[in-house]
């Protein structure tokens, strides 16, 4: 069979591997959705099992050979199968690069170092994280250079390229120096515009977990999210797990604000959405895998900020609102509860930073760990040189690290290269949706009435169905017809915040 | 390594092989408790997988020098290695006695049976089963067949020997033998007693679904279930799945009748608690699994009909039954709720039977599995042979197939050789429960207070920490001086039924 139909036996193997990655997707959805605290070793255990055993698969001795015959004979595929065949080259190039002793190294440290954040977050004290986070910078270095000489490009490029596939730096620099000459302004006339038209008033709680929880079920359905292929359910970090045939999102309800929790479903929702509409004959195989993070987080973020922090969706929303808590009043018009969804003010935090100042916070984390990664910014400087940052950037200083450098686990986790993705899928999500309304003339209307429909079919044909068969700045010439830029994210942030 | 030391080389594999197992064995707990049903076709291709990589693991071909060298060793290892040895050995002969294109064929006429078992047993239409259960009849007798060569047993008995190591079916002819000259009288002299005094009074519901979880959560607490290593949630059919450090189990909920659900979760606490409680440090080893069926069974019936059915634990549960459902009145005195508890009557369906009636329920179905695998029943007449059988053993012949011969899912699933073990795991049950009470002059009264502690920490010493150190007659003969036998449970059915 090998010698007969190299890539046939190639998508049966990868079939297999797929099988087990979604597995251990599922795994790890249960360990943060449903887990008993008791259960975190045991879990561990099985989840690097299922790694090892995935490694194995696709390190396998006599891999490089069938890849390289049947690319031999690649001439003869379809455009899907040619695809499919590039997705399974890029896999092996990631995975082999790493010897395993390096694989075992990073999932050590990353473990450990894990631990030990959540300690220094709790009590602020970055000195606690200090070698842990020393180790895991080392750690990912070996990995970026292992990697770097594999696909033949600079370090943080080859950390990049796992979460973003073809992202390059250069081409980051040039976005993100778009948008530092462009927010910092902007930001400032946002500001005091929304001063004087004096805040919004806050919505009266509290609100229980179970109408919240019913409200957002309701909205994701009104997205289009199939509860025949999917769950929803709360975790400490919300997220999207699973698989495309078996999405689990989360979120986390907090009775005092359902306004976070609700945009958040939403948020997922759009994540989640991306998953159950990749291609069904591929979805066992590379090319049917999502194109990559800057694309997902695209689909989150059109979701969420650009169709539903709509003046059109929250005339929608309000009365649901209104109707699923029993509550009215000033607070409780569309126009109020859009001026809250579109508040904007720089704060510490960047999960829960507005899609003005959130860019700048992404900013912030890329040059600081290019500059870590390179050695230029030596470790034990990183929260001095983060504080200069913010006030660089957004013209605050935390009054301590937990408010600072230790509020993400990327880094200690071992997701070095990966933030720079949350403002590429901004930009995205931005251009999708103009492309969309272009196309779509009553897409607006339509979101108005609840109806996704034409937003989800567009996204389906554009995106979606895609899976892994262009690159991103394919994906985004075909539907759009640019690739990633920062104009339509500009004219949004604009429109929304400084016309009408 | 392995030239060096072929036992810790096993050791090695075999975590490995226990770590995808215990996989598995969350993502089937999933399959039944979380996962959205169009989804099924995504896990079964996941489970199918594991399986064959653990099938792969087991059955690799270096396995028997590996197994032979390390058993040419054993005079240097200790007890619970020596024994981990034994059971290394068994699970490979288990394994390695079935080709791989059986071990497919089985899965795929399980499955496909289970399919049409499920309409068929809708629409009492054993006809339209006939085929599929014919397929699955055929590969169960090859399985056997394989598994009697390599074992050396009886078709039936190579069955039977992997749901209860060491089983054999001239000893439970013996046994149910001395049941059933027994059974029969009592059962009539126990109606006729009850008859005497009148039914008990019913409960009076609704009983919503949050109250009866809270109490049955409480209860399974009580009993000693650890919940930050385990869960309680729902399934169509309750069952208990997970791992030793993170078990699941599972209840179904009537809101017209908590009682057979609140038993239902005592039933599993008991099945959970056996996990919970095996050996620490060999949980990833195959002497570290519950012996077998009979035993695990025996655990779940210690605890719901010896443990919690009791006079004493129904005194203590009484009034807190009252209070979880806010009632009161003479059909919720403790004496009241213990005459339901204890109501015996023939019915039709198994699940639903006291436990007098039960074991004739499990002799029928011993008797008629055994004459369809040697070709004595043919499967057409499998309908007319059933109802004879329960005239003949409980005086009752079922008006359809539905309540008749489609009513259990063990023949379509292929679990042949399973039904016995749940009358050896009542016998087994009566007769821990009788010795423990002996060491423990204090366990009855300890239960009247809720506190299972006593029993707990004799159950632990006795039957879990054993794991598969020692077969389940060895565990019986020490923990209470006898191999299995009826005795204990004929006392325990004369004492609670006929007496007081």
């Amino acid at each position: 069979m090998i010698a007969n139909d190299p890539y046939a036996e190639l998508e049966r193997r990868f079939a297999r591997l797929s099988a087990v990655n979604r597995a251990s997707s599922i795994l790890n959805w249960d360990r943060s959705a449903m887990m008993p605290s008791g259960a975190s070793e045991d879990r561990a255990d099985q989840l690097a099992t299922l790694g090892v055993i995935a490694h194995g698969m696709i390190a396998a001795p006599d891999m490089p050979e069938l890849l390289s015959r049947a690319e031999e004979g690649a001439t003869g595929l379809d455009q899907w199968r040619a695809a499919n065949l590039r997705e399974m080259r890029r896999l092996w190039v990631h995975e082999s690069a790493l010897p395993s002793d390096l694989v075992e190294a990073r999932t050590r440290a990353t473990s450990a170092c894990e631990m030990v954040w959540r300690e220094a977050k709790k009590n602020a004290d970055f000195k606690s994280l200090l070698p842990m986070l020393g180790e895991v910078l080392a750690v990912m270095r070996r990995v970026g250079e292992a990697k770097a000489a594999a696909l033949g490009t600079s370090l943080y490029d080859a950390l990049l390229d796992e979460f973003e596939p073809g992202g390059r730096s250069a081409r980051i620099d040039e976005l993100f120096g778009e948008l530092r000459t462009f927010l910092p302004d902007l930001l400032g006339r946002v500001m005091e515009r929304q001063a004087k038209a004096g805040k919004p008033l806050a919505l009266d709680g509290p609100f229980p977990v179970e109408q919240q929880r019913k409200l957002g079920e309701e909205m994701c359905r009104r997205l289009g999210f199939d509860f025949t292929h999917g769950r929803l359910d709360v975790s400490a970090h919300p997220f999207t797990g699973g698989t495309a045939d078996d999405v689990r999102i989360t979120t986390r309800y907090d009775e005092a604000d359902f306004a976070r929790a609700l945009m958040g479903v939403l948020h997922e929702t759009g994540h989640g959405l991306y998953e159950l509409g990749l291609p069904r004959d591929w979805r066992r195989q590379p090319v049917g895998n999502a194109r990559g993070m800057a694309l997902h987080e695209s689909q989150s973020l059109l979701m969420e900020m650009q169709a539903c922090r709509s003046d059109a969706f929250l005339a929608f929303a309000a009365p649901r609102m209104r109707a699923a808590f029993g509550k009215d009043g000033p607070a409780w018009t569309a126009d109020n509860i859009h001026r809250i969804y579109t508040r904007v003010a720089p704060g510490y935090i960047r999960v829960d930073a507005d899609e003005v100042t959130y860019p700048l916070h992404i900013m912030l984390r890329y040059r600081l760990e290019r500059a870590m990664l390179s050695g230029d910014l030596e470790l034990a400087d990183l929260p001095g040189a983060w504080n200069e940052g913010m006030r660089d950037l957004l013209g605050i200083e935390p009054p301590d690290d937990a408010l600072g450098c230790l509020q993400d686990i990327h880094w200690p986790d071992g997701g070095w290269g990966y933030f720079p993705t949350y403002t590429l899928g901004a930009m995205a999500a931005a251009q999708l949706f103009a492309a969309a309304r272009r196309a779509e003339p009553g897409l607006m209307e339509a979101i108005g009435k609840g109806d996704f429909a034409p937003l989800l079919a567009w996204l389906r044909a554009n995106v979606h169905g895609k899976g892994s068969l262009e690159s991103t700045d394919q994906v985004l010439v075909e539907a759009t017809g640019d690739r990633l830029g920062t104009a339509a994210f500009k004219a949004h942030l604009e429109t929304r915040y400084l016309s009408a």
